[in-house]
């Protein structure tokens, strides 16, 4: 189930639709006949909840883009008024607004997103809160210290935890030239997750995936990915331009991860909700 | 916060952010720079559960569409081979897949998908499981009586459900002539909500909004779409090709609707789960 590349210590994510991912799309539409119910009930985490809060921000045509990349479109063709209802055809770069990365969008051979199993959607929520280090440093590296000043304070992460930076970053997401925070040559200056810290998270514990409340995984600056290489290279998912992370609560909450099951997909905008 | 045509004794669920409504996207946009935490967290229905199933089907280009409707697209604009990376762009109508009618679809004044407040997408369902009458009659409409037979069985509905109808119509999925299954002048037969089911629901209880596992709200063969604009007037959602809902208990599991947050939006294709 591993990629080829990953080192045998990690653990990885199963699926049992692997065999569909060579086949691209026409499989994925063939796999929709299969019998309903199939693989399709699973067990998780016992969870009681009364409070629910979104971490998705509003997705617009002037959200913060990484550099580079395509823009939204949202184009209405039908109206109240000259057909009696309303609809749009939307364009979108599937790295856009609040949004999964899913395995394949850096691993040759990982996991599509729509072969993401259901149970690694609804995974427990661990947030660290980096606040203060981002105020004195805007382009962080959440360290391995970080997570284990979370586990003194909270106990063991949890197993298949999503493992959330909160940065404070969030409330630029208004401002494109805000959230990318570039310096005067270019630079992005944006908190991430240090490669320390996630090979903290895959030798020594079992997650889910990994969420951010920036423009990526790997901090502004970075140029070799490594974070998202290592990350996704062992099928675990990444989710980034969280909004929202300081209304739950640092350990309890579970978060459902409403990634599209968009065949043959690298990821894509999704709904995010925590419940407690 | 009803729409001005929706009858005095009709409850309509409250938005506090319909000032934005007529603003559009620049509002909208706007409104992403407000201090995080505001109006997110909100109660909801006090929920256990320790399963979850997926009620999405996956999308991709062959997934049926209602006649007439733009075809999805999905380009790959970047490769490992090439960039390192894998991702595609992604063009679709927004009724497509399992997907969201925000009340705006059918109602001019009603809220937009982003504007559904959460504690109105994690609720509770109840399964009205109709596959005798539709073997029977595939273009059958459910009835206040399918709904008082379920509650005679599991209890008055909950206050904020879900109705979900099961008809065995997702095993069709796999092919449009299948699950559009027009006869031969071309009316298609395939079941729905009938508007009596839909006004016994409005008036004698309070719900956030139905689901169907069919291309429609209303069944096939509708053209005044009555049930549309009945239950959309009223700012409950609709949920369309739902899958699996036989997989889940008929009472006692919470749904969890991820529509898109999509500024403007009249629905949209949404990740929808299931815990119990």
């Amino acid at each position: 189930m591993c990629p080829p590349n990953a080192a045998a210590s990690l653990s990885c994510p199963s699926s049992s639709r692997r065999g569909v991912l060579r086949f691209g799309l026409g499989a994925a539409v063939a796999a929709l006949a299969m019998p309903l119910g199939q693989a399709q009930a699973a067990s998780v985490r016992r969870t009681s909840f009364s409070n629910v809060a979104d971490l998705t921000h509003r997705l617009g045509t002037q959200f913060p883009l990484f550099p580079g990349a395509p823009a939204l479109t949202i184009t209405p063709i039908v109206s109240h008024d000259t057909d009696g209802y309303y609809g749009s055809v939307v364009n979108y770069w599937e790295h856009s607004g609040t949004h999964m990365d899913a395995p394949i969008h850096f691993a040759k051979d990982g996991l599509f997103v729509d072969q993401i199993e259901v149970q690694n959607l609804v995974v427990p929520a661990a947030v660290l809160d980096v606040t203060a280090q981002v105020l004195r440093n805007p382009a962080y590296e959440v360290t391995p210290d970080d997570i284990r000043a979370w586990e003194r304070r909270y106990g063991r992460l949890p197993d298949n935890a999503a493992v959330l930076m909160a940065s404070g970053w969030g409330a630029r997401a208004g401002s494109t030239e805000a959230f990318r925070n570039a310096d005067s040559s270019g630079v992005m200056q944006f908190p991430g997750f240090g490669k320390d810290a996630i090979d903290y998270l895959l030798l020594e514990r079992r997650i889910a995936g990994i969420g951010v409340d920036t423009l990526s995984l790997d901090h502004g600056p970075s140029t070799t990915f490594a974070t998202h290489f290592t990350l996704l290279g062992t099928n675990r998912w990444g989710l980034e331009n969280l909004a929202n992370l300081e209304a739950i609560p640092p350990s309890g909450a579970t978060i459902f991860v409403g990634a599209p099951k968009l065949a043959a997909g690298s990821g894509g905008p999704s709904r995010v909700m925590a419940v407690w």
